[in-house]
């Protein structure tokens, strides 16, 4: 049933399908194309809508100006022990990404703890899916990713030096779903700045400054001028670096504070670590996990309404809600993917036939 | 020469002999006093106070009510590989995290990453104590801790359930000191609170709550309390928790919010990483460093007299004066660790003679 304002609900293999066949249409092969909507459709399903489908006129214009490949050549670089370095050969980040989850966690089921380092990347999609991922195999997962647009403001200064380097980090749990915490390490995601400017409303002090230093509360010139606050000040600064150590500097990536590149040319780079709780205290991590998850969400509310959640709590939600009934379409973004497809020679799947109930 | 409160500069020698002769009189051998004493006066060196010599106190409190022990049998508990369990053996938690310090970086050395998880411990001091060492061995190393006392509310509800759990990071730079990040994962440390109510000034919104769920700007009631907003909202709830996770689940040691203890009896986790850049990229990371944190100095000033720094640069700062000019003692503390050698007949070395200049 449409929605008042046009919005539609997709099923989700169908959904799937489109974005596979726009990333084919704009040079991928088959097996690339699968891997990365993969990832691009589980952060949809979680509700990132920032970080899913909406991504593709972003990855059709880097790949027209030539800064991203849609056939990159990803290879192992160096190989140690526990730890191990991937070139991403200039293209996306989930197919280096998704080979990371599958080294690291090999590896960490042999040394016990494993990291992989990835550089010459981009745009990875939501942290977490990888994360989800590991935890899901019964690991503790942690992702970081450097971003290729400086806009978090170091504390004291006036310029945006640091991406929104998010951090992620997921375990498993044995009766529920993996705790899973994905998160930028600016107070607020450019996504909710968006929701505020199509609401028509100010933003909280604390989000964004003005280009003289203080309080932006306009959030359609916080969008355009990219002066986030890090998260709860300084801290979340130190924590954006460390992100960007981790991410970039150990990879040997560009850094986003010191190296220019040109449009799409960002060579991003990723960190994924996974450790076994098995191998390092025996048993009972799970149990554990399970009965901090109890504690936490027998937390007195505020409201008694509203209960306390867990990290990974909202998502799965959703997830839920969107695997039963679709993911969201709005009239706008089904136009803007139609226009898409049809410039890159790709079919149009989303017009209707079959589609949102 | 005397401040007009009373303060006085001590020496680093005499301070460091001081607080080791007291953790003798309280019982330990000479070894475990020496290996506490140096991460404690590490964090007096970098202005850390409140993870100092001013923990003493509450040491012996916690040794007299026979919660924590001064002759732990520390052991490594379970070893494979990149991973170690090591068991603190119910005493305070330096021993065994420097023990964790030279296991990871072996480790790290030969596997290209190392975990050591450790339990049945007590508090530890300041995190950034152990990643810096790493770090001056040319690793990266990360280091999390879980607290005893429950001190943050989990967003959305009324009671603390987490510890203000730290996080440290520190990497190597080729011509500077290491990057070092130590943060409490609290919007406010309870330090800056203290120094709030010592000043006689209200506390700013979002540092604590009132157990209404209400901004408690009254710093004495915060701090008695203990309903601290996490770091910058829900995210900072997430990062609490996955520090509960590496540091107590991960290890087997009490979860904050699920186990309840007897005074001094805490069961505390900790959790330290070390990673070699040097297997993980080859050469080239600690030159990525100078450049990135050269970048980030560089960025234009709020304030032009006050440069933008990189985490740490307040603290070695501080330490390079505390070096010169000595540890500032105020006579209140003075007078407090006069009582204590008394009590557990250690001698008091800071009466004057000596001291001071």
């Amino acid at each position: 049933m449409p929605h008042p304002d046009g919005e539609r609900r997709v099923p989700l293999d169908i959904w799937r399908r489109q974005v596979g066949a726009i990333l084919v249409g704009l040079g991928h092969d088959d097996e690339g194309a699968a891997t990365i909507a993969d990832v691009l459709v589980a952060a949809d399903l979680m509700g990132i809508d920032s970080h899913g489908a909406n991504m593709l006129p972003l990855y059709e214009r880097w790949i027209r100006a030539g800064g991203a490949t849609a056939r990159p050549e990803i290879r192992v670089e160096r190989d140690h022990k526990a730890v191990v370095l991937i070139d991403g050969g200039g293209g996306f980040g989930q197919a280096p990404s998704m080979m990371a989850v599958r080294i690291a966690a090999e590896r960490a089921r042999d040394f016990g703890v494993a990291a992989v380092a990835i550089r010459n990347s981009n745009h990875y999609g939501a942290a977490g899916v990888y994360v989800r991922r590991l935890a899901e195999a019964g690991l503790i997962g942690i992702s970081t990713s450097s971003v290729w647009r400086p806009a978090i403001v170091p504390t004291g200064g006036l310029e945006p030096k640091l991406g929104t380097n998010p951090i992620a980090l997921a375990a498993p749990s044995a009766r529920g779903r993996p705790f899973l915490l994905d998160m930028a390490t600016s107070t607020a995601a450019i996504g909710k700045i968006r929701l505020a400017e199509q609401a028509g409303e100010p933003i909280p002090e604390g989000w964004a400054l003005t280009p003289e230093g203080r309080p932006q509360r306009d959030p359609a010139a916080a969008l355009r001028e990219a002066l986030l606050v890090p998260l709860g000040g300084y801290k979340g600064y130190g924590l954006a670096v460390a992100v960007e150590i981790l991410s970039s500097a150990l990879s040997g990536a560009a850094l986003t504070p010191a190296d220019v590149r040109g449009e799409g040319a960002y060579d991003v780079g990723h960190f994924l670590l996974a450790l076994d709780p098995a191998l390092v205290r025996g048993g009972g991590f799970e149990d554990d996990l399970d009965r901090m998850a109890d504690a936490l969400r027998a937390t007195r509310p505020l409201d008694p309404e509203s209960p306390v959640l867990v990290a990974g709590d909202p998502q799965y939600a959703c997830e839920d809600d969107r695997l039963a009934n679709g993911i969201p379409l709005t009239a706008g973004f089904a136009a803007l993917l139609q226009e898409l497809a049809a410039r890159c020679g790709a079919p149009f799947l989303l017009d209707g036939e079959g589609v949102g109930h």
